[in-house]
């Protein structure tokens, strides 16, 4: 897609203990980037993850698809862009591509899928209006 | 697809350290379960990885694609069905089940693909007659 | 110390998730093999963690201090060797080393102090009598 | 010891696969911590970890002996307050405290000894005259 779809980005460097014996990045770390970017993401919305729970709204991970293009290496600097594309009624949908600093090529993508669940019982639940509206402002989704 | 689809698994049990603050596995860690159990299905096909690298093969992660149907928890035996699924020119097909010991429906399913490559260059390469021949024999793949 | 002070062992093999890009397992998660180590140390003497925490007891890990003597690698079978070595009023003691199978000389010795702790209210709380029992009767101590 | 004997600290926030079920940080994930640390504290000298390698010179963890007085939630910002405390002929003595963003108490300390390496035989060898010289100024240590 391109940096200039993104509205957002999370820079991060990479951990020497993120890496494994091929030199680069271990695969499994790179869902510890896009989980820690989507938490900065909703601090950037002013709409921070611990106030969403307080609100009684919680999401978790139903779904990742992820290419991975190529490899970072220790102690670069990589930009996690990170959007959600789509809002459903139980669920919504966020995209990530992660760029090394400077580069015009993203070195991975992912989609992922949150469904949204209630804090207490842990069962699906609707989108909460104010949830929906902070994402449609921020991403000017319809 | 259900457990009877795969000819080996690899069975573990989830570790205090892979659990996170929702008191379930967090979810980058499944990538830990799948890599790990990689290495043990080539092991069990007697085509251990380091003698496949000593061969002058080695691969890397191109794709994944994960469902997240359940949680796991501490201390709970898993079994990660494993199995290549379709061999192609420069890349293999692995499909993952991750089933809670004794449980009839998967927790966490997913589908990779793997690139060959040169261990030397790291170039891209084409799967080699030995890597072919052990793995069709033991999937009896076409 | 040695191999033969130790009444109980835990094996494992080093995962590559678990390796850096000098080659060899990041330090870190050595911490991550004695955590495990402790779980299975207390399910050998019978009294499994989540049975002690319904008993009203848990622990936290207050102190350790390691010594890194090898480097261990991808796919090795480690023997993470586990002892209490002293019960305290309101702590215990473990020793740990670490040895490459079939090798006499420890490639990592760690000695942590647990503190006991009401698992309800988090605050510290002496050993209880069956936790005690338990141990001085596998250990032999006083 | 106390924030005001150390002349650098690196700031960083918790994430959410850092913390267990316990909801708190992993112990194991302070080894994390402490490592970044490093490598920032010897760019903040201006003598980065990649250029040091290039000069000859690594170090590998021989020791680390750590306190933990506290625990460390999920997205707080934690200050790892780092310095090296002693320069020995082939070894050096790093200390660390971690305290939660204005505290005065820090949640956790560690001392580390790292041993001098050469980066192509991987053997023991002096600190190099460069890297003493760049540690004693920024530390004022005789």
């Amino acid at each position: 897609m391109g940096r200039d779809q993104f509205r957002y980005h999370f820079p991060l460097r990479v951990r020497f203990a993120e890496t494994d014996m091929q030199g680069i990045v271990f695969n499994g770390n790179y869902l510890t980037y896009t989980d820690t970017a989507v938490t900065e993401y909703f601090r950037h919305l002013n709409y921070p993850y611990q106030e969403l729970v307080k609100d009684g709204f919680d999401f978790v991970l139903a779904h990742i698809s992820c290419d991975f293009r190529g490899a970072a290496y220790f102690d670069e600097t990589l930009e996690v862009h990170t959007r959600v594309a789509e809002l459903r009624t139980r669920s919504f949908v966020v995209e990530f591509e992660i760029y090394r600093e400077g580069e015009a090529i993203a070195l991975f993508n992912a989609t992922s899928i949150y469904v949204g669940i209630d804090p207490a019982t842990k069962r699906p639940t609707p989108l909460p209006e104010k949830f929906r509206r902070v994402v449609q402002a921020f991403e000017q989704l319809p």
